[in-house]
Formats: C-alpha cells, sequence, structure tokens
C-alpha cells in the first residue's frame, strides 16, 4: 500500500533533472559569496539558471526537495533582518538542511568573542556553510579567510549585499530579458546602499547601461568617475527627471531615516518631491518599466503608494525569487569541502 | 529488512482514520483563526473532536504524524511568551512542518517596517501560516486582511486569545462534560483579560452560563449590560463567595503585576484577600469542580499554592491540551489556499 | 530504483551496532545530568565510549542518525550562548530530534514566571529533554526535583557544566591515553569557573592527579584543604612556572574581563606575565603536553596566540567532541521515562 505520505516523500525527492545531471563543463567551484565583483558572467548565468529549477520545486504541491539533508547551516546575524534571515532559513528548510539562528545578541559575540574565533567555533561545531550579516563592511571576507566553512555575505557594511543582487538579476530578466543594453536606473541613498552596490556589480557584467540617481549628497564622489572605488563605470544623474527618460526599469533603494539626523537631506519632503519614485516620473521610462525596491519600503518615501503596490512593482515577486536564489547559491555549493 | 527507524516512520505517518476520511458535510473552510466570536457551535466541535485524535497522535511511541510536510509556518511575536510560542512551534513540527520564528527584536520591525509590509514579506517568502501575537488589539485583523497568508492569533493586545479560548474548553470539557447549562466562573482582572474575552465567547456558545468577577476597577463597565461591547451577555458579580456558590468550574486569570502602578488596585493583599482562588472558596462551588489558569500563575495572589497544585487543579493539563488544539487547528487549515 | 536519497536515508538509519546492542550490564538509568560529582567511573566511560560511535556518525558523508526522531528537546538558556546553545542544538538534530530553543529575553521569564513554573509548562508543552543554562548555581537542581523531564545542565552559574566537563575528559584521553597518574593543570580564575569544578571531578574520578594554579585571589580558599566544599582533594600551586613542570596537559580558563573591575586582579599586563598559557612555559610541561580551553579565548591575555593556533592546542577539537558528546548523553538518556 502506498500511503500519501511516501508518495509526497518521492515526489519531493526529485531535483529537476538537468541539475542533477549538469555538465562537467558546468562545475561549479566556488566557496564563497562575498560580493558579485568575482563573479563570472557564467557563474551568474549559472544561478539564475538553477534559481529556474528552484522555483519548480517552489511551485510543487509539497515544496520541499531535500538535496541537502545532513548539510547544517549556521545563520549569524550581527543586525537585524526578516526578510532576508527568514529567506536563508527557508531555503536551507526547503533543501533538507538543519539550520541553527544565532543574533548577535544571546551569542557569546556578547561575551566579545572575536569574528574568526565564533566563525572557528562554528566550524568546529560542524557548520557546513554559514549566512553572515555584519554592520561592518568586509566582515564576512575575515571569516571566509579563517576556517574552512563556507561563507554567504547576507549583507557587510555598505558594502555587499550579493544574494540581493542575484535575485535582482533574477527578477529583472525575467520580466525585460536579457539585461545587454537596457538602461537601469538605481535611485536612492547610494552611499549608503550595500544593495546598490552588488546591483551595479551584477548589472554591468550582464551588460546594462547602469544610471545612478540621488542627491549629490547621498551619492559616493568617486562613482563615475573612473573606477576610483572599483566599482564599474557608471552614468551620474543627480535629476531623476532626466535619469527615468526612456529607462528599462527603475531599482528604487530604502532611504534610511537615521540619514536626516546625520544632516544629509534637509527634509523627507525635499527627498520626495525630487527623488520619489511615482506614477509621474515613470511615465517618462519605457512603457511597462517596472519598479524593484529589495524592502522594507518607506511607502510615500522614495517610493509613492501606488507605485508600489501598482503593477509595475516587482516588489513581492523579488521576495519570493530571493528564496529560490538562495536555494540556487547553496544547492550549488553543495558539493565543495 | 525492516529497520526500527521505517517502522517509526510508517507508525508516524498516519493519522487517525476519522481524520484522514472527513465526511463531507464536516468540511473546514476557515482560512482565519482570529477570535472565537465568529466561530459556529459546528466549527468548535470539529475543533475539539479533531484535537482528540492529536492527542492519539501526541500519546504514541513516536508522537510525529507529518500531514503537514512541506508547509511552512511562520511564528511572529511581538509581545514576549514562552508557551504560547513553543506550543505553536511544537504543533507545527508534530505534524511534520517547517517553523520559522520571527521575534520583533532582531526583525525589521525595528527598522519601522509596517506590519502590513511584513505580512506580506513573509507571504512572498513561503510562509503559509503565520501565527501571530501583537500587543495592539486588532492587529492580526489587519493581517489577515493584507496578503493571503492564513493566521492564527496567538494574543493580541486585551482583545482575544482564541486558541486559549478552544483549549479551555476542550479542557474543561473532558472534565465536567457538555458545558450547557453549566456555572463556569471566570474571575480576576476581565478589563485587560484577552483569555476572558476568548472564553466568554467560547463558553457562551457552547451554553454555559458565565459568570464573571472581579474588583469593579477591573471588570469593563459594559459587561453584562446588553451586548454593548459586543460580548455575550454574562453574570456580573463583585462578590467571589457569591460567584463561586455552585460553580461547576472556576476560571482564573492572570493579575498583571503592572497592574498595580497603574492605581487599579489598592494592594496585592486586599486582592488576595478577596478574590483569591482558594480551598475555603472553592468549597462553595460544586464537589469537585476544577480550576483553570492560563499562566503563567502568581502564586498565592489570584490563586493559592494549595488550588493550583491540587487535585483541583487543571493547569499543566491545560498546557498539554493546548499543543492538541493547536495541531487540531493547523490540520483542519491545511488544505485552505 | 534506488534514488540517491533513499540511500542517503539508509545510510543514515544505523547507528554502529554496539551501540544498538548494549549488553544488559551496561544499561543507563541516570535521568539528570546536573554535574560529574555523582557520576560513576563506568558511566563517564560509557558516555564516552558512546562519544565515539557519534564521532563516527558525524564523519559520514550524511552525518544524520535519527535515533531520537520523535523527541522534543528544549534549550532554556537564562544566559548568552553560541557555541554550548549550537551544540546542543547540532547534537539533538543530528539525531532527529526536533528543538525548540527559549532564552530568558522573549520569554515568559519576562513576566515573573518563577523557574519551577517554567519547567513544568514546558514538561506539559511534550519537552522530553531540558537543556538549561542559569546563572544561578543550582537553578537545574531545581528544575530537576520539579516536574519529570530529564534535565541537562549546561551550566549553572560558577557551578557545574557537566558536559564541558565530559567533552574535555574525552579530548584529553583521546591525545594521552588513559588518564590515571597523569599530572593535568588547570589554571586561571578557578573561583568563578564553573567548567573547572566539572573538570576536576572528572578527572579525579578518572585518576588523574589535578593541580590547581592562579593568583590567591582566583582561588577558592577552601581548594585543597580536606574537601570543604566538596570538591576531591587536588593540589594548589599559585606559581605557575612551578605548576606547568612535567604537566601532561594544561586547561587553561578563559579570564572574565568583569573580574578587573572587582578588584580582584591589578592588571591583565600583570595576569598574563605571570599566569599566561605560552610556549616558554609549555616548555617545562612534558613534550608535546596538549593544552585545552573551554573558549572563547582571550588572546594573548590566558593564552598566547602561538599556543591556542598551535600544535598544543586541542580548542577546536574540544568544539567538535564537544557535539558527539552531548549526543552521546542525548542517545543514553533516550529510553528514560
Amino acid at each position: 500500500m502506498t500511503s500519501p505520505l511516501r508518495e509526497a516523500r518521492s515526489r519531493e525527492t526529485a531535483i529537476p533533472v538537468h541539475l542533477t545531471e549538469p555538465s562537467g563543463a558546468r562545475e561549479w567551484d566556488r566557496r564563497h559569496v562575498l560580493d558579485l565583483d568575482d563573479f563570472s558572467v557564467s557563474e551568474i548565468e549559472q544561478v539564475l539558471e538553477t534559481a529556474d529549477a528552484m522555483k519548480e520545486v517552489l511551485a510543487r504541491d509539497v515544496p520541499r526537495a531535500p538535496a541537502l539533508r545532513g548539510t547544517t547551516i549556521v545563520t549569524l546575524f550581527y543586525e537585524a533582518s526578516t526578510r532576508t534571515r527568514a529567506s536563508f532559513e527557508l531555503a536551507g528548510k526547503v533543501l533538507g538542511a538543519d539550520v541553527i539562528n544565532l543574533t548577535a545578541s544571546g551569542s557569546s559575540v556578547e561575551k566579545g568573542e572575536s569574528l574568526i574565533d565564533t566563525v572557528r567555533t562554528l566550524r568546529a561545531i560542524g557548520a557546513h556553510v554559514l549566512i553572515m550579516r555584519h554592520p561592518m563592511s568586509g566582515a564576512p571576507y575575515l571569516a571566509a579567510s579563517h576556517g574552512d566553512a563556507r561563507v554567504v555575505n547576507a549583507g557587510d557594511g555598505w558594502h555587499a549585499h550579493p544574494t540581493q543582487g542575484l535575485l535582482d538579476l533574477y527578477t529583472l530578466r525575467n520580466h525585460i530579458g536579457s539585461l545587454a543594453g537596457k538602461r537601469v536606473v538605481i535611485v536612492g541613498d547610494v552611499t549608503h546602499s550595500r544593495v546598490a552596490r552588488s546591483d551595479i556589480w551584477g548589472l554591468s557584467k550582464l551588460g546594462a547601461e547602469v544610471v545612478v540617481c540621488g542627491p549629490p549628497t547621498l551619492l559616493p564622489a568617486e562613482l563615475g568617475r573612473d573606477h576610483e572605488d572599483g566599482l564599474p563605470l557608471v552614468t551620474v544623474e543627480t535629476d531623476f527627471d532626466k535619469a527615468v527618460q526612456g529607462a528599462d526599469a527603475v531599482m528604487t533603494l530604502r532611504l534610511q531615516q537615521e540619514r536626516m539626523t546625520g544632516g544629509l537631506l534637509p527634509s523627507l519632503r525635499e527627498y520626495s518631491r525630487l527623488y520619489q519614485v511615482n506614477e509621474a516620473r515613470m511615465e517618462k521610462a519605457r512603457p511597462g518599466a517596472p519598479v524593484l525596491h529589495p524592502g522594507p519600503i518607506n511607502e510615500g518615501v522614495e517610493i509613492s503608494a501606488a507605485v508600489a503596490h501598482g503593477a509595475r512593482s516587482l516588489i513581492e515577486e523579488q521576495v519570493t525569487n530571493g528564496v529560490a536564489v538562495r536555494m540556487a547559491l547553496l544547492y550549488l555549493m553543495r558539493g565543495l569541502k
């Protein structure tokens, strides 16, 4: 007799076949995902293709495919997070991994344990993959260079948020096709945005024309000036109405409210008047041009309610795709010691 | 060769048969559990019967029945909790669901994300069921009306705690049989008690005579006065010695210590002298009348140690039944999209 | 057709046979692990042998052996911890148990619930095993004596940390063989160290000669003076250069930085000059004598970087063994009601 559960189990077993039998040429040998700056175009393509297969898994009646059974994933978050931590946790669990969550509060971190010591300890405990968010730029690099756990950067300071970059590429491409030659505008507080930096890397690698826009006080001075901060060359435009002209897509950044206190912005009202992504402005973009936002949104500040919840908005789709993209990375990294 | 594990697996597979083959008439179509005010008697009965089956599961050697494999449950708690959160988490895990825990601290909530945005995000991540506790009355309703996750209210402000209400009904009925015509006294700080409100709804629906008792400062003014706050008509009695006369059961409420500072009570001693549930008072109730308390108890304040740990006390049984009742709800809601 | 997953499942099913068929003489009947003071030598041996089998499990491709499926473990931590909590959580998950984590913040503890009430509640919810850390010495004893959950002490005040003691014994014995007659030096802040107390018990039971060393202000006055505080008789030596002479192993304790403020130490520099475990001092020990530390280390304070990361250091191995030893205990306790 075949029980429904047994059927569910066999259904959940199978990973789509093109993933289980990858061609030799497409082997994956990247042990850490720290930023997109050193990703090859081929690696990015492989992640996006694998994410397609993962979306198939997530669309099943029993959306589980325990290819990572026996794998221990530790999320180590030194900053608050809902969506990113939960997204990684679910990605791991869908693939059958065990996930252990550690946050700065309630951990040895409070005892002043060094980051390197923490990472070595977690590896010694048996963590195979370390998902790490840290307020200091570069912290995940330190983690990756000590001990042999595989490290995924879930956001470090203002520096990088590579899985957000990948899910943005994935979402964008599903809507506007190949990014080569497409005009993509990133608008907002670029200086303090790790999302912006990872997006710039990813978009540039896939051949998009990246236009960066925001008040001069929130744009890195060196941007667009001959790779001085190592970022790819982008177009800088402080007038959003000009920037959005003919855009194929607009990526909105979250305006951190705490920037106000730093004197970098005269007022929220001023910011909204000049840089809010709203329908009037989106009219100047290509017809149907989509709008992305990494969330959480400040409705009515950097984005209007109508756009955030309207037909152009890919915001919820970004969240959904985030699980698939993170599953893809965890799956691709599975064989690496 | 049959391994012990395989046997354990097949044993754990089966849900008692009357649950797997429900009669068509008993289909469940409630997507959210927000309060008991809109539960039909038939729905309450169905939960209590299903809870019986779940207790069978919990009594097994391997108390697991993964009927919810592939289901993602998120607990979203904006208030401290031991028993309720752990009870839901275990209920989910016993049924094979994956459970992701989020608390207000350590989540995007700290970034000022709106509740609606959080709920939409969690749904987009893949949460099927959202178990939510919030200090503001009505918050779970907001959550239920945005996005399509199934929402279970695990306590909202002073408003409702429906799973506590259901487990109280279940526990009570196991001890005193049908509640129709039974005199059930709810004693304590009714004004600030979401447990009291859900108990009043549940008890009234099942035909009990509800007597509400406490100091006038801790009783809602409109209680017993013609449905003014929407609650069913109950008997109000500020003299506990009168209220307990002939009672079939007494439900004690926790006295929130912080009420003292609000000037609503002269002193703990005064409160205990007049309203403590102790043996002397319980002598006036029907012989063997049981005492319930939602916990955690203030021993020696609203309840004496002798009663709390004596033969009348159903306190630990309430906790145990809580898991079965929550399993029942999660199980009944499983098929709803 | 045999799927890879099915193979993984059958591989993970088997516990090494000498564990599944224990001789009758080796039955385990200890329901709680509170300290090592009342462990028999035979019990210690049984834990260490079982830990060997657990290391075999951890070395597999799919390091999972779900012998505890259906078991609910609750970790209840009233103090910060990374390694101990994660180690127990992983130990439980490797064996297929469900693990629910509770911390003091975010739990009913904030509502002033008594420890006994919390423990009873968790047992009533269905917790089979309670892993508990508490700042008050003796708290796990209180937990063990109320309700019938099995209790494992994961550290209580300055009193005991028995699983650390057992993993230290296990690690040490893997490196220097039988401990009978071996000279083992424990150096540091013994007064405030629960690790030291459990190590003293464990080492003494296995016949080691225990030398305790540290500044007089950080040594319990009664140590070495005829069992006054109940600990076994040890040698006390305030001069570390003498203590380390001919030592077979050195166990370093963490120097709690907060001790400085208590006026117990003149300065970190002074402490390091006299008591730091460094290569120069270790030259006086037996050739190759290993160094242990419970972590997290204060590099350059109680231990030099060269020793901590050098060939003598067993620090990471201790962490790894910690998972195996905790699995062993959970496995041995599995049958107890």
